[in-house]
């Protein structure tokens, strides 16, 4: 079958590589229906040595479930699933209390043993707990929007809840990726009334305004700082969705945080501190985030996917073959897309 | 009057200064009638410098109002009242979320304008906003616990309330001081399951046992974490009370914190930056906590005070005149007392 490999920065192709089959009685097998590629797949893209080892890529999919192991119960074959960025067994004390990512049978997609969904079909470890199926057919018109709710969706909720957004609050989101996007659709879905975007691109801009974003602030550092208190009456704001990863968004989002507030991260962090320790202290903000668990946000967010109230979906702007994954990770490096959709 | 006056590391005096006045219209002056010596007043104990200008000491007390401004209202001549070590306008926006330590004219007992609490009298700026007027007498027998309302005991509910603490959960107090030892008394409070103490001094431990600890660990560093997770299923646990403020502290929060788990910072951060932000992010925990709005958790403790189900004044150990204060500091300091009562 055919997937996508990254061997190096830059450096990604579509190969074949031995069919997905059944390892373990818990595993199934999808056949990839659509996947996609996620701004944290552009890192290595950007930064992956070359080791002589390719990566297999992709985490964010819908599939067709092909064939299931002997103790797979809840799952069958031929449902229609959303396959989350990681899998988990649905049975342990974390993903009881909602924490899908720290599953103690867990992993990600996307690595040497697991596969990933850049690709003709994947296996599925702990299948019963890590796949969640539709209510739809896969000719819905609703197939973009779903198809978030495998990754970025649920991780721009994860930056919401975590940075505590609610009624009649004031957010900020600190980036304008699909992530970024998806954050504003869930500060405002959590009944925020001011969301302000910190982005620079006309079109991902005209794309927030669209899903609620009252504000839009380009600058950067400390000048953006400037801005958004001005936009806030010197307070700042109740939460933070930091959605890049990065030192500077860091160290904005200690800048524009309000006394009380919340910084939810969600962009894979490439620093090894939180910086401010002390005036985060002294103005009691508070910091958390992380690998989002979107496998326990299905259940709330689908509703509103399905009934048309929210359209994560628009998030895509470009869709390609399986060949031309490549291409679409150009794209997307180059900002000419916010998020490539792959039909293999 | 008498007052505390810190003049270097070491060097407590007390001396005359002018009497407490009112000096705006919405002051109260209160006689003090109990006040104490924090944990956190041994840090300019052991560390200030001699800048020829001595600081005001003490910031938590019950004390008589002896009289009131013009524009005061709801506090009255002759009212037995709390002083949080925080003052507090209780009306604007950070008051009205019950986060009375950002409050927009607030700030913080003990400083050259304001004052101290270790001294016979004191200026309460906006009195009706941070004096909490107490339905008992000053003979009470509760003193000493009510006493610990106007600080350490909100402070270690702060520390539970941000980490989290919930019914059936585990929790680790880190620091043997009276706050790590309130600490012990809000995780119970609040309902958790396991309660570890991180202390190393007999009369401390035996305390905490007595407030609800059901594990003591006395190791430091990795030996420490290593222990607390055996005692955990080797899951750690999921809130952390940081009640000292190293950075060795945060190190080990970080280290016993369960994925998915919070760490409540009430101890004044001696350090600069929160270390570990990548497995802290992969593992989706928070860090929270800075100065505790006490003022806005008396409503809820009080009642469990006068009634006897938590005993906080049990911390006190050891009381002096305020000609003795500086004996008190030596005690604190010397590990002799835990907490040193004062009664001018």
């Amino acid at each position: 079958m055919r997937a996508t490999i990254m061997y190096q920065a830059g450096d990604v192709r579509i190969e074949n590589i031995p069919d997905a089959t059944i390892k373990q009685p818990t595993d199934a097998v999808i056949r990839v229906i659509r996947a996609c590629i996620c701004g944290s797949d552009l890192w290595p893209y950007r930064l992956k040595q070359a080791d002589g080892h390719g990566q297999y890529m992709g985490h964010e999919a819908i599939g067709r479930v092909e064939a299931i192991g002997g103790d797979v119960r809840k799952i069958k074959v031929g449902d229609l699933v959303i396959m989350p960025f990681a899998y988990s067994d649905g049975s342990c004390d974390f993903c009881h209390e909602g924490l899908h990512t720290a599953c103690s049978h867990g992993g990600f997609f996307g690595s040497p043993d697991v596969g990933g969904a850049q690709a003709e079909a994947l296996r599925i470890p702990q299948a019963d707990g890590t796949l969640y199926p539709l209510p739809v057919g896969e000719d819905h018109a609703l197939m973009a929007s779903l198809l978030t709710l495998s990754d970025v969706m649920g991780t721009g909720h994860h930056a919401a809840v975590v940075s505590r957004v609610g009624k009649g609050k004031r957010a900020a989101v600190i980036g304008d990726g699909a992530v970024g996007l998806c954050g504003v659709i869930a500060a405002k879905r959590l009944g925020a009334e001011q969301i302000i975007l910190l982005g620079r691109h006309p079109d991902r801009i005209a794309l927030a305004r669209q899903f609620g974003a009252t504000d839009v602030v380009s600058e950067r550092g400390d000048e953006a700082v400037e801005r958004i208190r001005e936009l806030t009456a010197g307070q700042g704001v109740h939460s933070v969705l930091e959605c890049v990863g990065t030192d500077q968004a860091m160290a904005t989002s200690m800048g524009i945080v309000r006394a009380g507030g919340g910084v939810g991260r969600v962009g894979v962090p490439h620093y090894d501190v939180i910086p401010q320790a002390q005036p985060m202290f002294y103005r009691n903000v508070l910091v958390g985030g992380g690998p989002a668990p979107v496998r326990a946000y299905i259940d709330e967010l689908l509703p509103d996917v399905l009934e048309g109230r929210i359209q994560p979906g628009l998030v895509f702007d470009r869709t390609v073959g399986l060949e031309e994954v490549p291409d679409g990770y150009r794209a997307m490096d180059a900002r000419e897309a916010i998020k490539v959709m792959v039909k293999p």
